[in-house]
């Protein structure tokens, strides 16, 4: 069957077209053409990453549309950002069961105002109409060589954590009704927009370039993302749990319970990454720069296999945090 | 929510990794980091396209799923056909509501025979529970300069198209029961490959660089498609009914039909494209190369708009053709 029409195009054409001067040009060919066509500038390479997000399991009915166009692009800026990329600009496939004219304007303006703060063009996309979901796959330059990889963790670096993980699953586990006590007013609302809206640590990805050995974005829970580096790099880790970024709003909750959402949380899109201790001044540096707190949450070893200590560093803490599924549900 | 686990990592891990040794390798880092990383060759550009293919729209569930996956890999190869470009590699983003095993395998096998037949690498890629579809997004590279767009089109070009486009509407309008008389088995058989297996013209865009004045692929129907060209060029198109190429299976059908099928069928990946007359004997020769019919069906003229003449080419044919669209149901 055919996949595009005149009145899809007219639609794409409409709330995605950028007019001349609004928005980053990096295109040869643009939107539009069967292809576009980039080149990454002398000396740099390309990277990419592809993510989609489904309505029922990524998001709900009733986000707004807005967030969620942002949070469609941040997902992806955020896989560039822990390769330590520059962005430079995305395709994007929509699926959708219906068109709304106000849901798709608040979508596009969520998307692209977060494309045009990272300089990031629109490079082309496909719209059908099924069951809603966003994929987008992203572009990125880097110089040679100097891609962050999950593989580069050394024994004896330090294993760092960006902001403050936990919220988004704060905020999921409110929306769930689990949470007793339940989450105050003020709580959920920060917690629902570290949720809706992830902030990608693009600079950051972008400043560890020759810092960091190795670095992923916590998607789904930095023990999980941690567990990508360990087994990509071939060593284990100790993790502190005194050492743990916790959120003033986390803080607020019984302790397990902040255990649970920053080990195991997910949906964060911080940054976790390793670094020799020599690193440590400049890292440091690097977050107050960039106003961002970047914590030093544990140290890699030799032997495999993590271990998670209680405060005082004395009692290996029980582990009884796994990865989240989505064949298995939620974890 | 989180996106990927370690569950989700297997499967992917176990369906689609290459053994060293098997499929192509273009990555500098491949699939399994954040990003995939690559770099074009010297003096080439990156041309990228993505489509999404779902489940009810461009495919029923009872399809061969390795014909699946020959199809959602054939239709953006066609993309990189039409502007000309050589494949380098492809993303790939599964929406599946359960793991069935011998369906991904069926599936992946599908898949990546068509990557290995054009030497295109899976650089990445993202699994997610949901409702089935599969978004793809290929890279290929094409010299500076050098890419076939929908803008070239020139008063006086020829219009030609490949092989036999009308097909693919057959098996549709066969399996829709809507056929008088019905299809035999053969010509089933035949038009249900050609629905459900498309050939991506990928050679004969390369070929055409330099050649061809401006290309598309024919997805949604000829006329459909020969608009986006004759919009972007702003130019109009004179077509003769009796020079479109009619393959054994629509000979066999009542002429209106024929030219329904072949005007307006759509899921064809045929390459329709313009050339100046002077391009004629190299581009028959490369047809003759290629062992792909390539046919004169009309030509470029000054005046906006397009008409087909009938047999004699004294009558333009009433137009009673238009396009596709998805959200308002099928042709």
């Amino acid at each position: 069957m055919p996949r595009m029409s005149l009145g899809e195009f007219d639609l794409i054409a409409r709330y995605f077209h950028r007019p001349p001067g609004a928005g980053p040009r990096r295109a040869i060919v643009g939107n539009g053409d069967d292809c576009a066509v980039i080149a990454p500038a002398a000396g740099m390479q390309l990277a990419l990453s592809t993510d989609t997000l489904v309505e029922g399991r990524h998001f709900l009915s009733t986000v707004n549309p807005a967030r969620l166009g942002h949070k469609a692009l941040a997902v992806n800026l955020s896989d560039l950002a822990a390769c330590g990329a520059r962005p430079l600009g995305f395709t994007l496939a929509l699926t959708l069961p219906r068109v709304e004219e106000n849901w798709l304007a608040s979508f596009a303006r969520g998307l692209l105002d977060l494309a045009d703060k990272h300089d990031c063009e629109l490079l082309g996309g496909d719209t059908t109409a099924g069951p809603l979901a966003i994929g987008i796959t992203v572009f990125g330059e880097v110089p040679a060589g100097q891609a962050l990889l999950r593989g580069g963790a050394r024994v004896g670096d330090d294993i760092w954590v960006s902001g403050h993980p936990g919220e988004a699953r704060l905020a999921l586990e409110a929306f769930r009704g689990s949470l007793r006590p339940p989450l105050d007013g003020d709580a959920l609302e920060a917690c629902r927009l570290a949720m809706e809206c992830p902030t990608p640590r693009v600079a950051l990805g972008e400043g560890l370039r020759g810092r960091a050995s190795a670095a992923i974005d916590v998607s789904d829970g930095l023990l999980g993302d941690l567990g990508h580096i360990l087994a990509r790099s071939h060593v284990g880790a100790d993790l502190f749990a005194d050492d743990l970024p916790r959120s003033r709003w986390l803080l607020q909750r019984p302790d397990a319970e902040q255990l649970d959402c920053i080990l195991a949380g997910g949906d964060d899109y911080e940054l976790l990454f390793t670094a020799a201790p020599a690193q440590r001044t400049d890292i440091a540096a690097l977050g107050v720069n960039l106003s961002l707190p970047l914590t030093r949450i544990g140290r890699i070893r030799a032997e495999p296999g993590r271990t998670i200590w209680s405060a005082g560093r004395g009692q290996p803490l029980a582990d009884r945090w796994v990865s989240f599924d989505h064949f298995k549900g939620g974890a």
